[in-house]
């Protein structure tokens, strides 16, 4: 039988995340994270109705698992995050020893990897996971803000 | 007449946040964020009692700042807090803008200054006050911790 519990089938439930932040008028990231193929955790950015720029897509959902975990370490957990983490966020990964982080489009200007923000050693990485149709959402964002 | 609104006297606010953390078992790390010589939030490390890795005090005061002035930018602002942040703290103070940044002691292992994480061009920062105080408080918790 055919697994279908593939990245992008994750990807896709922090993509409807996505879309859910691009309704409220947030820029459109979305997360999830899972373990063992359960989702544990998923958020939508909300810095502007939240006043809050600590209130990105992953921040909210490491807050979230490790909440469901009654642990603060993310050890055995996979993030999906429509668009590659910032500093911040990198940095809140570090800190929580989280095992994959799997994002969508890159992120040239702002992205971590760039930016130069070290990840933990145990921590793998998949780039570009359905990133076509995160960053189409991304563009349209922006291409509506400025109508 | 002399002005008692020194770095000092904002730092040790902060160290006083730091002596709470220490009470509850938390790394000692305290910080303030000031506007126009006023204390609009304090907070010190809540990562255990939280079970969150993203629950440094700075974070705390970020979220804590923005809500106080009714806006997610904190560009005239001090951050004053007792420990050089990590990459994720100083990640969310670039996106806040933040006008300054006061530290008291230096971390050589996982301060962003080491780990290259980018501040918001606008930001200055002064490092150093009361490092002694900061450090001993840090030395004294890992010290009864070992015991």
């Amino acid at each position: 039988m055919e697994n279908i519990f593939t990245d992008d089938y994750f990807m896709k439930k922090a993509l409807q995340e996505a879309e859910m932040a691009f309704e409220k008028g947030e820029i459109p990231v979305g997360a999830v994270i899972v373990v063992n193929n359960t989702v544990i955790a998923r958020s939508h950015n909300l810095t502007e109705m939240l006043n809050d720029v600590t209130a990105h897509a992953e921040m909210q959902s490491i807050t979230a698992a490790a909440n469901y975990l009654g642990g603060k370490y993310l050890k055995d957990c996979t993030l999906y995050v429509t668009l590659e983490p910032c500093q911040m966020c990198a940095g809140a990964l570090y800190w929580s020893q989280i095992s994959k982080i799997v994002f969508g489009a890159s992120d040239a200007q702002r992205g971590f990897e760039k930016m130069g923000t070290q990840l933990h050693p145990k921590t793998t990485v998949v780039r570009g996971v359905l990133a076509d149709e995160a960053a189409d959402l991304m563009k349209r964002f922006f291409l509506e803000r400025r109508k």
